[in-house]
């Protein structure tokens, strides 16, 4: 249920340069969406920035100390975010949680290759739409310790001026994916756990199927292997009802913190081992090859403009590449890479 | 003088899976190229197979006792290389010079796009192409020492055989650029003025002209600015004389040694701070940004199926991500990044 065309939907925008807020605002919709409260973009915003909060606020008290720190920042034309990166902690080197608000415009032809009806009832002028999103890597210290990604986001054309109570188009995309560099089996299923009980909430299809989308998206493909041990994802929803898929992504993100934090709690102490640690770099460095290779989000926001320290905190703060690193058969960092080549079912 | 189509041309090629070899043969090309010792391929395969024994002779002198590590690899259609590698030496984190011979088909419109020509002249199946290089990136561990690039390399078509005495098409391309983590004016000109003398001894127009394409070239677009102090860079250059094209790649490769070991030797044993050391460790980031998201090289190879360790042999041994650094202005720091962002004239 892709749609073929979005890529080149996604690389022909480009939006404003943004420029820096000293306070966070009420809220980054346009005054002409403000009214409605209850709107889909209001809604979805309020939730992500929630997320946001509750998110930091976990981290924080793993922490113990070290604080995020908070840079906000908007468009003329409407739009902005507040990215929140704490870095060199206690427990996490580097770990960033933003919310975004784009208000932008896309050719006709974009609109309608990522639409797919017929040409008759387009408009023929640029398309106005509206994305939103929380995204956020979380990179531990403690090789034991797994990264961790999220992100939803929420995308909406404008309503045509031009033809009276046509539909806006709408879509939700989204996921959560866990990246060790070592195999707790119990880690493993305790993630996967969190993740099926949100969908299950929802359709019994769903954890099957977002397993699996999951597994295909996180793929390095010049290296046979995916950056880590899934999770869910979804991209391009617009299927089922709008309020339900909305309910369906503030389960998602509203399960990070009990998916993600006891496993950290457990694993931040763990002693280790210089080789432990070299061995964290290393998947820190095909990390980093798929975000700056093969991420949609990162390869977008790079070709269209997006505020570069906010994409690009999802890079780790230090990642390895050593020639023709191969681990020996049956050892910890082996059952790690099998792994990674060969997707299993946790659960 | 870029041919537009040549990216799509890049793309649309794949090659087949290299199998390793026990020994290095005497060349690279297929039987029925061998008893033409006087052609340009063959000359050009001596030529880089030579550059990469003298570059890597000279780098182990600087290290006084590690050595490279050599892989050789063939593919079953022909072609094939040898990737030689030193790792965690005593003066180089990183050294990689690999050479490569290809043989591969690229589809008649990619072929046609590439020339340029009219569509009469063309023939109507799939165009057999021959590619040879060496590429080589060297990362000192020393952040007063720079990290060196080059790659020099020629691309030929195979004369149409149903069209008697039609010409094989052919390309060269290459460069070789500087990137020190801190300037020191005397390293920036020497190197600078080596690559001006190279270029001299064959037209006076080579160097301003290769400088301003190498400045362009390796230019992070998302960050604005590029990932050194430059050197030259030319591509698909095919309208000077053949002989005169393959010895100016010559002399470019061959200069490679003079320009870049005194500039080694003379920085290695510089005493530096750990702040040094993770600026230096920053600036690796933005090498890692370049190579995976930008160059042609390292983009064309991870989607045609190269041999992957050889084609991300050029990434550093470790490489750092931090949120929103900035140098403060008037440091060593600013005035590299300056010269990143203004390119200068050096000489």
């Amino acid at each position: 249920k892709t749609k073929p065309n979005n890529l080149s939907l996604r690389c022909s925008v480009s939006i404003e340069k943004e420029v820096p807020e000293t306070e966070r605002p009420f809220t980054f919709l346009r005054d002409s969406d403000e009214p409605s409260h209850s709107s889909v973009r209001s809604r979805f915003e309020t939730m992500i920035r929630s997320v946001q909060d509750s998110v930091c606020e976990a981290i924080e008290s793993v922490e113990k100390g070290p604080k995020f720190k908070e840079d906000v920042w908007s468009r003329p034309g409407g739009g902005g975010g507040i990215s929140r990166v704490l870095q060199d902690g206690n427990v996490f080197e580097k770990a960033g949680v933003n919310v975004s608000v784009v208000y932008g415009v896309m050719p006709p032809e974009a609109y309608r290759a990522a639409k797919g009806g017929s040409a008759s009832d387009q408009k023929p002028g640029p398309v106005p739409f509206f994305a939103a999103g929380v995204s956020s890597v979380l990179h531990p210290k403690n090789p034991f310790a797994p990264t961790l990604h999220f992100n939803y986001r929420y995308f909406e054309t404008d309503a045509p001026k031009d033809v009276p109570g046509a539909p806006r188009q709408w879509w939700f995309g989204g996921g959560t994916d866990f990246t060790p560099a070592y195999i707790f089996e119990e880690d493993v299923k305790h993630f996967h756990s969190i993740q099926k009980q949100a969908c299950d909430k929802f359709d019994p299809s769903f954890y099957p199927r977002f397993k699996k989308w999951c597994d295909d998206y996180f793929y390095i493909k010049h290296r046979d292997e995916r950056r880590g041990l899934g999770g869910i994802f979804f991209d391009d929803l617009n299927d089922y009802d709008q309020e339900m898929l909305l309910s369906f992504a503030t389960e998602c993100a509203n399960s990070v913190v009990p998916a993600y934090i006891p496993i950290v709690e457990k694993r931040k102490d763990t002693e280790f081992t210089e080789q432990h640690k070299a061995w964290q770099q290393l998947r820190r460095g095909r990390y980093v090859e798929f975000n700056l290779v093969y991420d949609r989000g990162t390869t977008f926001g790079l070709k269209t403009g997006g505020r570069i320290e906010s994409i690009l905190v999802s890079l780790p703060l230090s990642a390895r590449w050593e020639y023709d690193h191969k681990p020996e058969e049956g050892t910890e960092e082996w059952k790690l890479l099998d792994a990674c080549i060969n997707p299993k079912e946790w659960i």
